[in-house]
């Protein structure tokens, strides 16, 4: 049975005279999520206290929902753990990936990664000194710079500005064969379209859930590890839940058994337990369906905002294959522009310097949506009402 | 105005029945916290979406908590950043303060610091390679130990197993003499005790709030750094919210004012709503009132339990000044005791290989829950009730 679009949509709250096209900066509240974080909140952590470790199974629930996550992802099971933050995940894969080739110094990236990942990598090789380094290219030019100099190539699947889609089975080939080991990004993979991180045989992987998978704000981030390196792996940030016995309170250090080691600190409950109510809407979801789903939704913008606004360059591929599930345009006031956009209910994102971005997301985003941007869309150009003082003063977070 | 602990106490949540000496592992929930987390939820997440990290305040927020615990740790304002889990932000610390000796290669801690600690620094120590160490002595022999040789001195200030304190300033300025930058772990100090990090000029700082910050199940942890090292001080996990210009999207990092550049990732904003409702209880709190009636619980407990339990061997120290906001026995069978105990609605912790761990926390221990632990732990001692199968079978975690 096709995955019923409508029925998913019917399952997050969406506010009332709003068109939420930024699903891939912070996805929507499901509408069980409050419910099911109440009851994290009042029964388990007020009435069970400490109990709620084993009796809730707060402890398990960063495996038990990477699994579920696992499927989305082309993961195998017990292959992939929450915890942390998408900038964290990053900085232990990198860590532990540049140890299984130590006689390379070499991190590659692209322009189009998201700054914060090639921040963490900038950091990590700081740290480590020697002569590692990062080196970014085009993103067009990185199949041609996988050399075997490089230790490890990161990269983000999904340009988070033009929702370029790399192509991740060709450059995970292309890398094993010059011995590099692959650390993807799925920031804009993770419930946005298939992913087959077991089929294209990547090394590491990470991803946050408050976009595509709804978690909520600060929802926690997540990394798999294949597993044929799990029990080899070492991790950089050696926290106590990813010792094989915690609660040993050993004084050494000893890894926890596969995806478990990389498990850090204490998990956060709350965020989890949001995470949770999303996971029962996804469990149903079929990723075909999805991504066929989301080829519409892009395509039906594209052609209506190519139509109505000349202005407006489209800025992420014409080719539905090369493309995540968002969809961007350029203008040199695209700032203005989108701040117009949100004043009238149409919630999308501007990214600098002049990108308008716009998040297509089955579960929630319907026809009518489209239709309704699209509309708003055209006439804030036909009329310019952009262009007035209040829409173009920058806030400090856009 | 002397702080009002039994209107502190009908602040929380506290089950029918139970007795709960445990707020030194996972504090209990503020009523407050309920209707705080469901507004965050509902009302910011739901209704704002993505505009609740301006309009809510949602950015913010790990900086303006940070100033509220600031004063529970004599930290000045601007100096306290919330966010990650106490693991992470003991490894940011370490990698930051050992940059600031460069030519010296050795981490002095003590075997009674919290084993998370241990690990992070030795996955530190061997992520850097070269010569980097870290080296444990024993809780009374640290003072010995500050050379001239040591890079970092990191110590938990009140050991987790037995309540024991360090004293802070007078280690502090042992290190300072011998040019050794401090790293001082509160997880059983914020909230449990005056702490006076500036008057004792600490160098950084870290700590957890699901203990006596009651945040609850994974709430955030915090890192301070002395304002004079603030803006010299290179973040080794730089993440892009510890950017100068995070919404520049830079391809390069370059740190930002303050301790804002300790921030790394998104903060985890439902947890910190319910760390915000714990806060509003503490900011009434006076910390020599605290002090006071804590040193009064735990001296009626020590002498209560002495009374009617010879079997049972005190862990901590007799004077009171020696020690944190807890009171450990040793027992041979303390893991069965204490299953004992929990099952008659006292509970407390057990500590490998033999501690029995019990917290008291003035917010909301009362003396008649002193009397009623003493009581019940008695008649278990007493009539050995503790010797059963189903008592001496040990869970996952405890």
């Amino acid at each position: 049975m096709p995955t019923d679009f409508a029925a998913t949509r019917a399952m997050f709250h969406l506010p009332h005279g709003v068109i939420y096209l930024d699903g891939n900066s912070l996805g929507p509240l499901p509408r069980a999520a409050a419910a099911r974080v109440a009851a994290c909140v009042t029964d388990e952590w007020g009435d069970m206290l400490i109990r709620g470790w084993n009796a809730a199974g707060w402890m398990d629930q960063p495996t038990r929902l990477g699994d579920r996550i696992a499927r989305l992802i082309g993961a195998e099971p017990g292959s992939v753990v929450l915890g942390d933050t998408l900038s964290i995940k990053v900085y232990q894969a990198l860590a532990s990936a540049l140890e299984m080739t130590p006689e390379r110094r070499v991190i590659l990236s692209d322009t189009g990664n998201f700054p914060s990942d090639l921040y963490m990598a900038e950091g990590l090789c700081r740290t480590l000194g020697a002569d590692y380094r990062l080196v970014t290219v085009a993103p067009e030019d990185v199949a041609a710079a996988i050399t075997d100099e490089v230790a490890v190539l990161m990269l983000t699947q999904v340009d988070y500005r033009t929702g370029a889609k790399h192509d991740m089975a060709a450059l995970t080939a292309l890398a094993r064969d010059k011995g590099v080991v692959t650390v993807w990004d799925l920031a804009h993979s993770a419930g946005a379209l298939p992913v087959d991180l077991a089929g294209c045989g990547a090394d590491f992987a990470v991803g946050c859930t408050y976009k595509y998978l709804n978690s909520g704000p600060g929802g926690p981030a997540f990394i798999y590890v294949a597993p044929r390196h799990q029990d080899v792996v070492r991790p950089a940030l050696s926290g106590w839940l990813g010792h094989e016995a915690p609660f040993a309170f050993d004084l050494h250090y000893r890894p926890g058994t596969g995806i478990e080691r990389m498990r850090v600190g204490t998990p956060p409950v709350l965020q989890l337990a949001a995470l949770e109510a999303s996971l029962d809407i996804w469990d149903d979801v079929d990723m075909a369906d999805l991504r066929a789903r989301s080829v519409d939704l892009c395509e039906a913008f594209i052609a209506g905002v190519e139509a109505a606004c000349p202005d407006l360059t489209l800025a992420s591929p014409r080719d539905a294959t090369q493309r995540g599930s968002q969809v961007s345009f350029r203008h040199p006031d695209g700032y203005a522009i989108m701040q117009a956009l949100i004043a009238q209910g149409v919630v999308g994102d501007f990214r600098a310097p002049d990108i308008l971005r716009f998040g297509f997301t089955p579960l929630y985003t319907s026809d009518a949506d489209v239709q309704g941007a699209v509309a708003v869309l055209a006439q804030i150009m036909a009329s310019r009402s952009w262009d007035r003082p209040e829409f173009k003063a920058r806030a400090k977070v856009t």
